[in-house]
């Protein structure tokens, strides 16, 4: 057994070994996947997936297989319906809440002098330094971690340090990947993100995370933008007006018809037009956008204990449009 | 070679050795499948995929390519169309006659008192004990056996021994694979028979299963219920209201004509309303359900040796969502 | 690492020694995948897929992986929208450029005497004797190579000895993997080549190979036919009539702009008619009809560095419909 047990007794997979297999996929496979590896200056590996290099779609199917801690699949098929945005991705999981919470969920904050970043993927489980954890009964204890980074450039020197002590591993058993949000790689791991965004949501609104059973999700490629904040809008359009998540939950059929009643992000007050005109309006004060905004665009969610389902929230093709430009 | 030779001696693969590999996989990810690996009483190994663990979407698509003997695929995309289920499964194999009929079919009635269960998977070829294998040529002979059951708990003592010796295998060298119709992984595992149904449908059409060299398949997956019957009903449904398959044959035109036109679903006398009000309409008489109403909803047949095709058949949504709920 | 350096000092992968683990697994699993492996007479690796064998489709998409020197990735998925053409093929790649530009064109004649055929696979890129290899930089360098051949039989002696020269490899170190465009696993290797086609198009409208980024792709599986001319027109409508691409470029959003304007296949003076009717028209002379149909339905080009998306052209269902019978 390579994890732990959980509070419950329950023995986990280790998400830091199962993303570090695909981990050393990657960096094997460097020059296929057009990215570029090397060591910092504390011996950690630093993976740099769209900043200097090509990086590419495929990179970012990858990067965001290593960000649900290797628990999910992320596949790409033609779209759904209708739409000027052909191609959509598709998230799966073994267990959602693990992968997408525990592993996937951007909530270590890694912010140092002009560095600002939200650490993503396994590791944080090794940490477990988020308010998140206290509700999560899921812990790694690996000897080896990787944190991925929705940035332009590798972390610093401190923040390396404080990830490897913070993890309980040296810093060469730690890789950074990192990719901005602006290259084909990033917008991939941020659209990939349209499940833990749900399964997010409905931690927000005192769901209880053990009652989901497991969830699949999709939504369309987003175009990559040089701009930083269009191509953070774009990313996060492509769930909040396109997003579709089907959640299977336990519990009664009145709590699964609140969760997909209140899941879509039409229940925000923010909802309606692009993500960066909104971003602009408050002047880019992150905090001060709606929380209930980041979610999918429509909800289904099945009571697998009554056999019923639930579905609110609809695809907006033409705000999808209006971002994408 | 790990198979045998056919009765036109054509060397074939071993479909228990091949499905065996991906067993292995599934018990050596039982913590991060989400099921549970356990030994039997005669020695048997017992993966438990949805009876009293969480299981999953994800162990119910291995639990599927299980069933097809390692021949075949099964993957999740978003719905083709407009839908309020929006994410089908697609199966697809390399030699779908010996992938669907002598491994997938439930054909081999394991009951022993009150345990009922239908067994399904490669383990079948080894035993042979349905007449459907006298028009079969196809015959394993690896020395391990596999057996799906669409069942709630493991198989008795005397199934076990029963299965061993028709498959020729010590009961160490047998493994049951088990998830009730009500679980996730149960509800995939008989959705993911939309291909087979097509094959065996074809089949009792008299239609040769040699002239048959090619399949693709999707259908909706279904939600779960915690009644045996609406649930069966629903993964029925999925097939029945909304499965599609392609069926690449030789042979005339004319056959593949025929083919198509009798293959729907909606040729038969029990057709147009939900597989669960049937069932209860018969009292529960499985046997008295038309048989032909087992198959998919549309079918387009290419005959590869004129290269015409011809279709029949129509998706019904509505009957769909009056199923699914 | 494994291939050498492009003429911008960047390290490359071997898209032989990607390609050869592809065609090591296919005849290890002759038997699944329904293909003949066998030596000929100066020791080369042959492998029918769809010539005196059943194949079929999941061959034919190991055949496309193959032609894409490893780079790439075929999968088959629902239709996106209504269509009596239900299961399409969509085309990923890490490296476009490289895998169908430098690997999976069908650019290198092969012809003797009544033999003709078009080389196409990763074989190229290490006899580079093609005018399109003085613009690509890539260049492979691999002890072994492979060769994928659109025929109904294998090369005569003459060939093999002029490929293994070429490729500078020993006949013994060659892979020709063939099957006629009538097969089923031929004519997924053609409508396998969505992508390629888009690229090429994109070359010859001077647009420079170094811009194109990345690229995906996704048109109907054919259904084949026994006739040569009309098996080749439906692999072809199949693109030109509904295939879909989406590039991913640098430069210019004018460049981008232009690029989409003119990539669709309704941009030729032969569009509007299947393609084996504009065949025959030419009395079967290939090299009269415009180059420039030889591209997808609908082209989308994102200019990645201005954020700007392009699109042009559409699928024609009718004709689509007239084509496939």
């Amino acid at each position: 057994m390579t994890g732990t047990l959980d509070k419950t007794g329950r023995a986990t997979a280790s998400v830091n070994l199962l993303a570090g297999e695909i981990v050393d996929r990657l960096a094997a496979g460097a020059e296929r996947y057009r990215v570029a590896v090397s060591r910092g200056s504390l011996g950690e590996l630093l993976i740099d997936a769209g900043a200097k290099v090509a990086g590419g779609v495929d990179a970012g199917l990858l990067l965001t297989e290593i960000c649900l801690g290797g628990l999910g699949k992320v596949t790409l098929a033609p779209a759904p319906g209708q739409t000027n945005w052909p191609f959509w991705l598709t998230v799966t999981s073994n267990d959602p809440v693990v992968a997408c919470l525990a592993s996937q969920y951007a909530g270590w904050s890694l912010s140092h002098e002009k560095f600002f970043a939200l650490g993503s993927g396994p590791g944080r489980s090794l940490a477990r330094k988020e308010p998140l954890f206290q509700e999560l009964p899921y812990e790694d204890s690996a000897s080896r971690a990787t944190i991925v980074l929705e940035a332009g450039a590798p972390p610093p020197e401190p923040v390396v340090a404080k990830v490897a002590e913070s993890c309980g591993v040296s810093p060469d058993k730690l890789a950074f990947i990192y990719a901005p949000t602006q290259s084909l790689a990033g917008s991939v791991q941020v659209v990939g993100r349209v499940l833990e965004v749900a399964l997010h949501k409905a931690h927000e609104l005192k769901f209880p995370l053990e009652h989901i059973v497991d969830g699949i999700a999709t939504a369309p490629l987003s175009p990559p933008h040089p701009d930083f904040v269009t191509a953070m809008g774009r990313t996060n359009d492509a769930i909040i007006y396109s997003g579709r998540a089907h959640l299977f939950v336990r519990g009664s059929a009145e709590a699964a018809k609140a969760l997909a009643e209140k899941l879509p992000s039409s229940n925000s007050r923010d909802y309606g037009r692009p993500f960066a005109e909104i971003f602009k309006a408050y002047k880019g004060d992150f905090y001060k956008i709606d929380p209930s905004l980041f979610s999918p665009a429509e909800a289904i969610v099945t009571a697998v204990e009554t056999g019923e389902t639930f579905r609110a929230g609809a695809i907006d093709e033409k705000l999808l449009d209006a971002s994408f430009g």
